[in-house]
């Protein structure tokens, strides 16, 4: 898929997750596109859990879920995001490692669109019960998880027309300034 | 250009910016492709102030940077990227639009990469300044900003080999796990 079309259909969908088991390589691709974003001073301070298989998905989903409901707990794949805050820089204290992982799940997301599969980046879990049940070092911190899977419709397209027939985004006049604030784009 | 082929040559190029001015139909279709980026409760927290012309980029970047050398002083487009903190939801305390600008910024990064142009996100800019030169309101926060401009060389390709060719990232095997932390991915 052509970078613009992926950046264009890039949806959050866990609404139309289905249960088919996702290829190892496919997975690979998309962790790969992680590992290629840039990063303050390349610190790559991104560190990936990759739960696989619909019944350690639903267990980690079960135990870690915030919201009273569970999310995304059929999902073939959830690939977790965790980070070391103390190993990192802070320019003017900034927690700027979190925009790091940002750079990286945009990745992840666009990688995922491309290959055909579905993605909802997603932070409302319970990191200390994920850090407990996966082991993860005490100095780590979960930061934001997505499931992969294929979609239940025969194409990502089918699966993400109503949701980007329904996407509210603000104009570009709303978000972009020429030369000086306030003066239109 | 594909996805995972603008993924993979994305670099971040200063050394390689010609002054050749940005058509501002290219400069549109890189803060489109921001403004289609998720964010925590679809907060679209980014603002940008676009810097265009020679002159104007080297003002800006002579007078806020911090490092006592100018660094792509003669590009000729320069994206500012502020965001108001105060707007924003602050899950467990965590400065969460700086994810969401991570994520924004990772689009502006690859849609440049697959119109050609190039990139350099960096944040060591003084935002005090920023903020009074480009009559920023007092609540707005600088993140990063990117120049972006065509490469010096015939296309970029040309300019992104040596570059790519010298990237160092971390293995797979040093950044993700497998159902478990410690569990070889």
């Amino acid at each position: 898929m052509e970078t613009l079309e992926a950046i264009n259909k890039r949806a959050s969908l866990k609404a139309h997750l289905s249960t088919r088991e996702v290829e190892q390589d496919k997975i690979i691709k998309v962790l790969d596109a992680a590992r290629l974003a840039p990063s303050a001073t390349n610190e790559q301070p991104w560190r990936f859990v990759v739960v696989k298989g619909k019944e350690n998905v639903e267990n980690v989903v079960t135990r870690a879920s915030r919201m009273g409901r569970r999310v995304f707990d059929e999902a073939p794949v959830l690939i977790l995001v965790f980070v070391n805050p103390k190993d990192y820089v802070f320019p003017d204290g900034k927690t700027f490692y979190l925009l790091d992982i940002g750079l990286a799940m945009e990745n992840i997301l666009l990688a995922a669109t491309d290959l055909g599969l579905i993605t909802h980046p997603m932070a409302s879990l319970d990191g200390d019960k994920l850090k407990e049940m996966l082991d993860v070092p005490d100095e780590m911190e979960f930061v934001l998880a997505t499931p992969l899977g294929y979609p239940t419709e025969g194409s990502y397209e089918q699966a993400a027309q109503e949701k980007l027939s329904q996407r509210t985004r603000k104009s570009l006049s709303e978000i972009a300034y020429s030369n000086k604030w306030g003066k239109p784009f």
